[in-house]
């Protein structure tokens, strides 16, 4: 790129920046609405079991009660928005009966005046279970043992696919390796719980909805089938976000649904709010997978086979389950030139709260095993794993067979100098680990993810801009900021492609009655697929702009350039005006014009480009303990082109931390269903003292599909670092883990089997 | 118009009935937000005085008092938008200084936490006035007395145009015939008091208002100037509005301005709301105006000079003279084909409450005038009132001087029949008054008014559609409803254009952040320019849908229909697609398309057709007593077409109720400077049992620049109820009423001279 971009590549303070440090940035937890009731759930002591009866009588009694809402007539929501495409599918996203299917399901929801008067109710609901046997180990699942957990039985989905021919691939092996890997239920663990919404239902049967979700016309959409409304019957707004991570990433379970319907029976605005406890034990988590893994190579280290067979545990319901197997598939055989590849996946339900959509969506779990076994051949051929991965990749030019498009840009190479020189990697690498009980190590592996959906899910992307009389301009869009910065970046592409200044573009609140449909955040998308719908609609903006100052300038709107605010003639420079005096004559000044200048695109991506990354893992085992301390992370990704390099920065550093997370100390733990760590003091988070150098290093290969070049990076930088510290761990003190997290007792375990 | 409608000319239940009938319409003055203060002006006891000191200091130790703002600091608006052309012009907008003009004038807002601490807070603050000579007269604001109520000088603006040759016009003249007329100073009197908002300024440097105002994008114009921030950071929202009637119709002084200072003080909600007696005594009302007038006619009944002079009065300080006294002149001169008239007219500053924008905006002060003259002069030349209209109107095809457009549609002939046959005029005309007290006489006039105001003012409307995957649609406008109805009217539009049923059109809130500039609710514009905005908004959203279906339906898009929401090949049939099936398809199912549909549309409309309408004013009048009952009133008004016709006809009934205020009873009377009857207890607004039957007549001349063939309706409805009642005074008694209101005193004192 050899263009000069005043907007685009540059590190722009986030334009929620002043809200959030002045407190003037609302979150769900901080709406309150006149006449606004508060609600609770109450949840399901047994991992299984049938509610026979419900008796709220004494709970009706007191005083400032309101409304129940039980199962018996709210459904749950148990597909994602894939199944709104036709009616038939539609019919199987919404689940209404009378079983609890793990510990913490939601059996009624009751509004009331305050918080004290709701628990006193809750307390006072009465509930005749019938307890059933429940599954909790996803191997039970499969058997046959009496326990259905849903009607059509307990495997949810299978999948199997195959690319070229396993065995003969095997055949032509050198070396084959093959493992069995375990990945744990990781929770999204954000800043705010997951779990807020306001619902404001109307005596005009309309519904306002204020909820911190991802995707709030998809929520919109699921709330105007559970209560037969339109979809302009149905509003959703989202406040300001504290993380999301995947996990609002759909309805919540038992939330919007349940609190929508109490304001639908009580017409004042009702409240919900799950505690901490409620958002670890009852709301979506990673899915926990079994991954058996066998792969072969030939001496020279050419990968020629591999056979892929997982197990997911998407718990008692499943949202997100086919995604994410779906791309398990798409990140393992897009990532290197394996010509024979097998595949098959298996979902089954468990009585376990559920597992849903989390950073990376499948990929870190499948990363950690793929790239496991990547270093244990290179170990096995006695290959350099950073050498080994360069003969391997699928490099841009390549066919994606799972896509079934071509790799358009990939820096992988250049990701993995980059990231080999500053981390020091081949003198690291060949330094002894150290005497001593301290051992040092270092490991990298490598990854690809997809940029958000296009064709495989319905994922559009919409923008409007609306140019005022002064020049400056609003962008409105339903790009669901949680945190991300995504707002930040589509401004910046407005005010590249308007010569408006980026401090001029005001961005609009994300509100479904505002914005055409959009499929919010997931999959890495909102830069890509956003960004292209912003520069779509501005490019659209920037024609009407021109059409009008070669009026006035008199002459053809082809040769006029913006920049800096000011509107010239590429051929005449003096021949100007101000995007600001333009605006006013043409909107005020001239009467006879009183024209707006308005820009507006959607639709799809014209692709799913891939993003790619390496991580270069420094770590320092205790022999004595197992305890493992990560001592530098060196992250460098291609993300196409980074808008906001410091917000792609952010995106690495924070995947890193979370990486190590995954790779260390993070897990719900769960004894017969119960979750025994539903809160920050157990269920370890790394503390900011636990967090080591992340480095990130980004690379810029330009994917010629996406707004100046961009592609993603948000899910990514995450999820090939577990693999990395396992791979560091093993170069450190030669043990293996293949079992998610990685904790002391678990080292340990293994140095002792030495 | 042969073509069947299935949403135009229906008279569909109106969209904000449901909200208004279950109270979950928000007016602004429900609105309440966290944290939200409250405040009050203190106002001048003083009609004109210089303020020498404020001292707050005994108010600001009162616990609760949080931000004073005063006129020494927050400027008043003293233009309106039409000086937002250019930055020269801008600056005559806005006045700050030291002196208060009318009693009632502000001089500090004070917020507090609450009202009983505000009111506490206004007891104590001192303020030290010097006294200034005041004129309430405004003969004497022209005369040299020492007293300048503005830098400039007392008059703030003088006009003469000549048409023809007025003194050659008089030279042919039969009969000439001279009078001068005066009008009261009439206040809006709407259901909702004139005067609330919240101001939400927030520490990241954003305003956002709720103002019940007429024209929510020029509000943020004017904050936008006055607190130095670009366009993009003040949002103007306008919740349900209980009547405005051009009283909302521009900043509301001392409201939105000091409101919002105090919320930037606090970085607080704050909330200010005037009293009845506030509205009444302290925002505009309608001009005072006298008019000379001078008509000259031949013998033959045809019209051939008008000679006017009018002194308005816009009191202390005049937002809106200008535009009304253009009013006077154009409707005036547009009625009649008059080849030689002068015009002159003079607005003068006195030291009253200001005047302003109120429905007629100068019409119904001249049409009483002009129409009084022309029934005196029929009268002298012995002609009938209906025939001499007839003779002397100015028919579709004629060029109108003013505007200097021809006349494409004129209904006027069609409504004068039709009146007078529904109104029994001719056999009422000739019979006889009636012995004992009580008189009776019938009496007509005519009337023209503009529809909107393009090229005279910047008047863009704006429109955006976007249709749901489920076939329903939002429309998204900034034309301000302020309960005539507008919202549910551009419905019809689109749903008429869309195919999509009229019940599945939803109409956004009035929010500038959404929509591009609009020039809101004046002139009569809403359904024709508003209209135009939507219908040109809905065929682009057409012809995107049409592409589609035509791609599915595999045929030529331009044969393709749509009707009750289904798309079909006008030469098969059979081959069709529902709206909600296509939708569903292209947004959702095919994930290869993901399109959305939105149409979007601005500009100014291309005319500003004048409406007719005739009124027939039946009364008794009691000798004995002076006291005049209208009887009925038959109100016959030429639309262009009616696309929701129980609407127009609300708008018709409602102007002639007002129209009878107008003529009898309403009227601020002042004692030097000094409002009497600032509420309804003294302020004579007719009550139901003062209301006569009014029958509404519509006339559709099918004006051809308006969407389906409409223009406006709104204000015209009231403006020659007074000149129609005056004309019926003296068919049945035989005096004539020359200055309004006219109450039993004033007739009975004409009754007594006779």
């Amino acid at each position: 790129m050899t263009e000069a971009y005043t907007s685009v590549g540059k590190s722009f303070q986030r334009i929620d920046g002043v809200d959030k440090v002045t407190g003037s940035a609302k979150f769900a937890t901080d709406l309150s609405f006149a006449n606004m009731l508060h609600a609770r759930l109450l949840r399901s002591p047994h991992a299984h079991a049938v509610v026979r009866h419900i008796d709220t009588s004494d709970a009706e009694k007191l005083n400032g009660v309101k409304a129940f809402a039980t199962i018996f007539e709210v459904p749950k929501v148990i597909q994602y928005w894939f199944f709104l495409r036709n009616e038939k599918k539609k019919q199987q996203m919404f689940l209404c009966d009378n079983i609890v299917r793990f510990i913490g399901d939601p059996i009624l929801a009751i509004a009331a005046t305050d918080q004290e008067i709701l628990e006193n109710a809750l307390a006072l609901v009465k509930v005749e279970y019938e307890p059933l046997k429940a599954i909790h180990d996803p191997l039970d699942a499969l058997k046959e043992t009496g326990v259905t957990i849903h009607k059509q039985g307990n495997i949810a989905f299978k999948v199997k696919k195959e690319f070229g021919n396993i065995n003969a691939g095997f055949e032509t092996a050198d070396v084959i390796v093959e493992n069995t890997y375990h990945t744990s239920k990781q929770k999204h663990a954000s800043i705010e719980p997951i779990g807020t919404c306001v619902a404001d239902f109307q005596s005009n049967g309309r519904l306002t909805l204020y909820s911190s979700t991802q995707l709030p016309h998809w929520s919109q959409h699921y709330l105007a089938e559970i209560h037969g409304l339109s979809l302009n019957a149905v509003r959703v707004i989202k406040p300001y976000t504290g993380g999301a991570f995947g996990g609002r990433c759909g309805l919540i379970h038992g939330l919007e649904a349940m609190c929508s319907v109490l304001s639908r029976k009580t017409l004042r605005p009702v409240k919900m709010s799950f505690s901490r406890t409620e958002d670890f034990s009852a709301t979506e988590s990673r899915h926990p997978m079994t991954i058996r893994m066998k792969t072969g190579a030939t001496k020279e280290g050419i990968l020629v086979a591999n056979e892929v067979d997982i197990l997911s545990d998407t718990g008692a319901y499943g949202t997100h389950y086919i995604g994410v197997i779906a791309d398990c598939l798409s990140t393992g055989v897009g990532l290197y030139k394996i010509p024979h590849y097998s595949f098959q996946g298996t979902v089954v339900y468990t009585n376990k709260s559920m597992s849903g959509a989390l950073r990376g969506y499948g990929n870190p779990q499948m990363n950690f095993a793929q790239e496991s076994q990547m270093d244990i051949i290179a170990q096995k051929i006695n290959l350099d794993p950073m050498e080994f991965r360069l003969k391997n990749y699928r490099p841009a030019g390549e066919m994606d067979p799972v896509l079934n498009g071509m790799i358009l840009s990939n820096g992988l190479e250049e990701c993995l100098k980059k990231g080999a020189a500053s981390s020091g990697w081949k003198e690291k690498r060949v330094r002894p680990p150290g005497h001593g009980p301290l051992k040092k190590g270092i490991g990298l592996s490598i990854m690809l993810h997809g940029t958000g959906a296009a064709r495989a899910l319905p994922d559009p992307g919409s923008a409007t801009i609306m140019i005022h009389s002064d020049g400056t301009a609003c962008l409105m869009t339903a790009a669901a900021d949680e945190g991300q910065g995504s707002r930040t970046v589509l401004a910046q592409v407005a005010s590249q492609i308007l010569g408006i200044d980026f401090k001029d573009i005001r961005v609009s609140d994300t509100d479904t009655d505002i914005t055409p449909l959009d499929c919010g955040t997931h999959g890495s998308r909102q830069a890509y697929c956003g960004g292209l719908a912003v520069r779509d609609a501005a490019v659209q903006a920037r024609e009407k702009i021109l059409v009008h100052a070669g009026n006035i300038l008199k002459t053809k709107s082809n040769q006029l350039r913006i920049e800096s605010g000011i509107i010239f003639d590429a051929f005449n420079l003096d021949n100007k005006i101000s995007m600001k005096d333009l605006m006013q004559k043409i909107q005020i000044q001239d009467m006879g014009i009183c024209a707006q200048i308005i820009g507006s695109a959607s639709g799809i991506a014209p692709a799913m480009p891939g993003y790619y990354g390496a991580v270069f893992a420094e770590v320092e085992v205790n022999i004595r303990t197992g305890e493992v301390k990560v001592l530098r992370l060196t992250s460098a990704y291609d993300v196409g082109k980074a808008i906001n390099p410091e917000l792609v920065r952010g995106q690495i550093v924070g995947g890193g931390v979370m990486g190590i997370g995954f790779a260390l100390t993070e897990g719900l733990l769960l004894d017969k269903g119960h979750i025994v760590n539903p809160g920050f003091s157990d269920y370890r988070l790394l503390r900011a003292c636990d967090v080591p150098p992340v480095i990130p290093i980004i690379v810029e290969s330009n994917e010629p599909t996406g707004p100046f070049g961009a592609k993603g990076i948000g899910e990514g930088a995450m999820v090939n670092v577990a693999s990395a510290v396992a791979n560091a761990i093993y170069h450190a003190v030669g043990v293996r883990l293949t079992d998610l997290c990685m904790t002391s007792e678990k080292i340990l375990g293994e140095l002792q089997k030495h």
